[in-house]
């Protein structure tokens, strides 16, 4: 096989077999195909797009290029939720714990942020001690004991999506639906899960600016899954405004807390809930899918999520004080008031200019090799469809350096609208797939 | 600027200013930019072409990547003539004789031997004691001399083309209009021409399979070099059979002394003329195009073109008996005949199937490091139109080694194609561009 014909087949949109899409992967891994082929080969198949029978054979590539996790000696349903990533996106931190309080063992494998969206793994250490380098041994007997554990990916699952993603990353070849499925559906499927809840997140703060695009993504990893026997549910949800009100990851640590305690934003605990209850419901745990959503509400109502995820905290290392007092996690030491100069309606917060801002003054990363301030952040003070008058407060910045604090405030400033009459309210869930 | 950004914008359909492609070109050159990123950008280029601006700005950037050279102290206008590449294509050895012989200054700047396609300098390597590495001083002395010298691309000369193109062809991107446009017009411009004339092949054994596509290409040239201030003049020639009989370097050696005699094939010696007449008619030698084609038969047929290149090869260092003596040439040591087994008419002649089948026997490269075995290749004893009975000799395969004779005589017999019906013929000029 040649590897400029290969690349030539699918940059005219010919299907590839799945010898020959390993050949470029596996020779790409073991470093005999040189990176250049590679990346010429992922525009292409940003253009060209891949079949169903091409995603399913990269994506059993990327599993088979590494190890498979095996939990089957932990009883009980492993179910994992994973989102495609958004701002001020905490609900793993709260779906996890309701979830694990009722019964579904949750081995939760995690991202870190890049780019505008954050990651969970960094919120987790924004927690004194918090460690999220476990050893397949510890994962496994955490969660065996707690049903639910946070760990990293690790160099031995799916080392060649690692290795795939990286170049993607630096070569604007990301945002190709059929990558972006493969590459989610092979990590989770490796860690030994029996199924999946997904929060394909649609508007400006997300991967997908549209609705159609997330629903062709949430479709594509569905089948993917139940080709490979493994219940896939997916929920698409809005990111045209950050969930809840705290991004940056100490801050969302801090709201975490609240919405456990029942005394969180309403969008926030809403799709929490909802993820929560399908993570019981695909487990098995309840008959239907309302009977979960009861569990799910009895769990967080009853303080077991709470505690839950206080245990899991001390279990790797964390400080769990820190849900009660939040003195103990990292403060930023100044604050600066974003104030609107009009009264009206606040039409749309542009999620993806809020993620920025917070990279901007050091809370995200902008390439792997960055290092996170974990105090700074913004707290909202409106969310979408709220009255308010001129010289009123929009939002709190966090900062621990006046280093691009100015040109933070300024985007942040601008991801606000405000007009003269009051947006249509949408619900946070817009629709299920699976 | 963020190369990750850049390759995004192309991607995304956007035009992008000269400083941009300078940065993302420049940087390449500089090794500042690695491979895989500029693939990536390639191969964007490819789906989303670049617009006029972007063409000049490439090319603009591609002279300025090196040193220009400066051919304004010899006298006389400056006219080269330049082939996208065909099969059996020996006019470079043709028409520059014939128009170096009526006056025209030929500085010909030629290349090697590409997958199916043959390489003027490989031609003439053929001819014992030839030497194409002349230096720039030796070039410019010759040309003032003898008005004709053949040598390469020297590595001076555009570096980031050469760098490109060779990125571009193991990651199948060379096929784009706008990257061939710049490519051709940068190294061309680069070496001081005052005009050029372009043969832009179309069909089966050419880059451009359409004839739309094919003009595409030799508009954009043509207007590349208006806005630079030279003329340039393109002729779209058909590639659907190889041009004459002989394909093979020695080989084509022979036929090119022959149609300098005046006993080459017909769609050759046609050709050919129509190129020098129009280098002629450039150089402003002759106040009309028909002047210029009376001056280049006259040249025919008196011998002074043979005789130019003869003194051509004698001052490059070759041994010029070649041309009377074949014997004097690298000679196959077998033959073998490809006989149809059907009678009709010759309908078609894949002059793609007949160059893979002479790179197989050794007469061409599959890779630039390849050697080439100058004696093999091909004599049609046919050509598209004429009437064949079974049993009768298609053409024959010239050999050194057997070698993949067997599956290189099986590609030359699926190479014809024989149909009870004579075909429409068509001239081997099919338009002319500027």
């Amino acid at each position: 096989m040649r590897v400029p014909e290969l690349i030539q087949r699918k940059r005219d949109g010919e299907e590839l077999e799945r010898e020959e899409l390993s050949f470029l992967i596996d020779g790409y891994l073991r470093g005999e195909i040189p990176d250049y082929q590679i990346s010429a080969f992922l525009m292409a198949v940003f253009f060209k797009g891949l079949s169903e029978a091409e995603t399913d054979s990269l994506t059993a590539i990327l599993i088979a290029s590494g190890e498979k996790l095996d939990l089957s000696d932990i009883p009980g349903a492993k179910v994992d939720k994973h989102s495609t990533g958004g701002v001020g996106d905490k609900t793993s931190l709260i779906a996890a714990p309701l979830a694990a309080a009722a019964g579904v063992v949750v081995p939760m494998i995690s991202g870190r942020a890049l780019g505008h969206t954050g990651g969970t793994l960094d919120k987790l250490e924004s927690i004194p001690g918090f460690n999220v380098n476990l050893t397949v041994d510890q994962f496994k007997a955490q969660l065996a004991q707690h049903k639910l554990a946070f760990i990293g990916q690790t160099d031995q699952i799916t080392p060649a999506d690692g290795k795939l993603y990286a170049l993607r990353d630096v070569t604007a070849t990301v945002e190709s639906i059929p990558l972006i499925a493969s590459s989610i559906m092979s990590k989770k499927v490796a860690v030994g899960l029996d199924s999946l809840v997904l929060d394909v997140k649609v508007g400006s703060g997300a991967f997908m600016k549209q609705q159609v695009h997330a629903r062709r993504l949430a479709q594509l990893m569905v089948g993917i899954g139940r080709r490979l026997d493994k219940k896939v549910q997916a929920l698409i949800t809005d990111m045209n405004q950050p969930l809840g009100f705290a991004v940056g990851n100490a801050l969302e640590v801090m709201e975490v807390s609240q919405t456990l305690q029942n005394s969180g934003p309403i969008d926030l605990t809403r799709l929490s809930l909802e993820l929560a209850a399908r993570m019981i419901f695909l487990a098995k745990l309840t008959p239907t899918l309302d009977a979960a959503r009861e569990l799910a509400q009895m769990k967080l109502l009853d303080g077991s999520g709470y505690r839950k995820l206080k245990e899991v905290i001390a279990a790797q290392g964390g400080n769990a004080q820190v849900l009660d007092r939040f003195d103990l996690l990292p403060n930023a030491t100044g604050m600066r008031e974003i104030i609107t100069t009009r009264g009206g309606y606040v039409s749309a917060i542009d999620a993806e200019g809020i993620g920025k801002s917070v990279v901007m003054i050091g809370g995200g990363r902008n390439t792997a090799a960055d290092t996170i301030d974990h105090a700074v952040g913004i707290i909202l003070e409106v969310k979408v469809g709220q009255k308010v008058d001129a010289g009123s407060v929009l939002c709190r910045l966090y900062y621990t350096s006046e280093t691009n604090l100015e040109e933070a405030a300024e985007v942040v400033e601008d991801s606000f609208r405000i007009s003269s009459s009051a947006p249509e309210q949408r619900d946070i869930i817009l629709e299920v797939v699976g």
